[in-house]
């Protein structure tokens, strides 16, 4: 075969066929297609878009790239969530252990922040001792032990898409939802998994800013989910303002800590409750989702939750005497408190400008090579809907140097939109996608 | 600046700026932007399209990357002509000693053969001794001293077109308009001319099958030569079957020859004389293409322009004994006949795969390593309209290599479509276009 009729059938629009794909992605792997070629060829899938087919295999060449972990020797239905990321996103870190306490073992992979986002991995290593870098065989092992595990991806976990992530990210082809797709569904298909939940985010700190393109990529996600023979669900939530209020490493455990211990931070709460209860509905403890939902509630209510995130903390290394009492984590050199100079209720938060403020705080890396600090963060006092006036900050940033604190200030500062009236606090949840179709909650099942 | 928002700029179909686009093209001749941020940039020049400034500077980038020729020296105005490639395409050679003859300086830089195509360089190196790899000292003194030197194009000439050119061959993006016309165009506008004549060829033998498309790169060259103060006129030209009725190297000589010496090859010597006319009209001898066109049928008749081929040929290093004695030229070991089956009159011929028989038979390169046959091609015998029977060969195949011949054969008699009635022959030259637009010549002025 030829790499360049390879690329000209797809800019041409055509379906290219299994061992077109398999020549292309094996070939690259191996390195006999350079990457010139496959960057001319992302880009013209750019532009014409993958059949479900080709998703499928594409998604499957990726997958059978690496190790693809078995878990059938664990009795259970394995469940997973994935997130495709947000600000202040921390569901995992209440949920995993969550749904694990009611009986479904969460074989999860993480990954670290891209862009404005934080990553689940970065904030579960902020508890001192906690290792995420462990191998298949340990993995394999705590999850057995406690029906739990959070790890990172490991090298032999779909290298074809590492190869191909990093080569998009430096020729504008990331934004794609074929290759969105198959890039998270073949390190989810690694995992063990059963079944999956998809939470789907959209909103002005989503990487799909419009519901539309979120629908359309949860809808990919899926149908490559039950192509694989894994029941997958997915729903659509609002990325247009943090998720809870904490946005960093450990002031985001902190917030999970308070949470599984029962404290309501009602939109983070709701919509890991709904994951909840996909996910025990999948993993067949619950016959609906509602059922599940509280099913997960009670746990939380009788501290089983909690009772398991320590136990994940203590299998992984961590020391579970900051899980127990955080106010004896180190504190933030500099802490600022953010000020509006209007008053009114908030309109509109620009989320990617709360992400990136996140970031120059230190809680993010500009550069790969960058270390997180820990402590860094902010803290939203105010979300969409709240009343605002001159001499209640709307939020608080942390961080150990001055000039990344009042850079995150300045962005805080600028991301909000005030109104004169009264505004509607937003829906968390937009709606529902499974293999069959798009559910709005708005529009009425 | 960053490359891969650059990238994504182009993607998102915005307008790239001079300095953007400087940086780019710059950079990758530099080595500081690798091939797989340009690959991807040229697919999304393929989806997206340049405007005409950026067109422009594309251009100008790429031209000044290199030596720009000059050659105000020399008296009066310096027309080239460039045909965008076809099958048995040998109009350069009649026609820039004629126009010279006329007293307009050609200053001409061609290329070899290009896939399914022949390339006037290879031609004239079929001539013995003759030297197309002059440096461009002595090609400034060749113009100066007969009013015409046709060359190949030195390393120095538009060293970014070079580089840009062998990466789109690899990654399928060399059918796109923009770049074919600022890779054209920046190389004929470093040749130091005044002004400018297109032939752009459309049919089965052309880069541009559709004549819509044909158009559109008329229309895009004869934009960026006037940009850059060049009077461009532009003709669009029949490519569905060969031009005259050789298909090689020697053997189009041969044939330029008969022409330069008063034979009437109709539709080789229709289009010939219509770019001369332009030619000369540009070079202002002659006060309508019209006229020009009567100018340069009396210098064929008078064999003035013959005379001016012996000049070029002689000044260039070739034995001119073989221009007065084409029969002294070593013959082909190989000559087969090619016969249809049926009776009829030639409907269509596919040419694309009359061209690739020339190059199977060895007139042309399969690998850019390989050596032409200089005595290898073919002569089309019967072209659409002419009637057919079995006993008339349609066409003769010449080469060294039996194999070669056989599957050249094979491939001619593919390519011929009869009918049972009258067929008319198709036009030669369909219409004309300039900076203001394109006459239809079917349709009216």
């Amino acid at each position: 075969m030829i790499p360049t009729e390879l690329i000209r059938k797809k800019r041409e629009g055509e379906e290219l066929q299994p061992d077109e794909l398999k020549f292309l992605v094996n070939g690259y792997v191996n390195d006999d297609i350079p990457d010139y070629q496959m960057a001319a060829f992302l880009m013209a899938v750019y532009f014409q878009g993958m059949s479900e087919a080709e998703m499928n295999e594409f998604t499957r060449l990726m997958l059978h790239s690496g190790t693809v972990i078995d878990l059938s020797f664990i009795p259970g239905v394995k469940v997973d969530k994935h997130s495709t990321g947000g600000v202040g996103d921390k569901v995992s870190i209440i949920l995993a252990p969550l749904v694990a306490a009611c009986g479904v073992p969460v074989p999860m992979i993480s990954g670290r922040g891209l862009g404005h986002t934080g990553g689940t991995l970065d904030k579960l290593e902020s508890i001192p001792g906690f290792r995420t870098d462990l191998d298949i065989d340990r993995y394999k092992k705590i999850i057995e032990k406690i029906g739990l595990v959070m790890i990172g991806q490991t090298k032999s976990i779909a290298p074809a898409d590492k190869k191909l992530y990093a080569l998009r990210d430096v020729t504008a082809t990331v934004e794609c939802i074929p290759l969105i797709a198959g890039s998270i569904m073949s390190k989810k298909l690694a995992e063990g998994i059963d079944a999956l939940v998809l939470d789907v985010k959209t909103g002005s700190g989503a990487f799909m800013r419009e519901k539309d393109r979120a629908v359309e990529l949860a809808q990919a996600l899926i149908g490559i989910g039950e192509a694989f023979g894994k029941r997958t669900i997915g729903f659509i939530t609002d990325m247009n303002q943090p998720l809870g209020n904490a946005v960093g490493n450990w002031i985001e455990v902190e917030e999970c800590i308070r949470c599984l211990k029962g404290e309501s931070v009602p939109d983070l709460m709701e919509v890991t409750y709904r994951l909840a209860g996909a996910m025990l509905y999948l993993g067949e403890k619950a016959g609906s989702i509602e059922e599940g939902e509280k099913t997960a509630r009670k746990k939380i209510g009788s501290g089983a939750a909690y009772g398991k995130f320590i136990e994940l903390v203590r299998e992984q290394g961590g020391d579970i005497s900051f899980i127990e009492n955080p106010s004896k984590y180190e504190k933030a050199d500099v802490q600022e408190d953010v000020y509006l100079e209007t008053e009114g209720y908030v309109r509109t938060i620009d989320n990617y400008n709360i992400g990136l403020a996140g970031l120059v705080s230190g809680a993010g890396r500009k550069k790969i090579v960058d270390s997180v600090d820990f402590t860094a963060g902010l803290i939203v006092h105010k979300k969409i809907g709240d009343s605002v006036n001159s001499r209640e900050p709307v939020a608080t940033v942390y961080g150990k140097d001055r000039e990344g604190v009042q850079d995150a200030v300045r962005r805080v500062r600028k991301a909000y939109r005030l109104s004169n009236n009264e505004v509607d606090a937003p829906r968390c949840i937009y709606g529902m996608a499974t293999k069959d179709g798009y559910t709005d909650y708005e529009n009425g099942t």
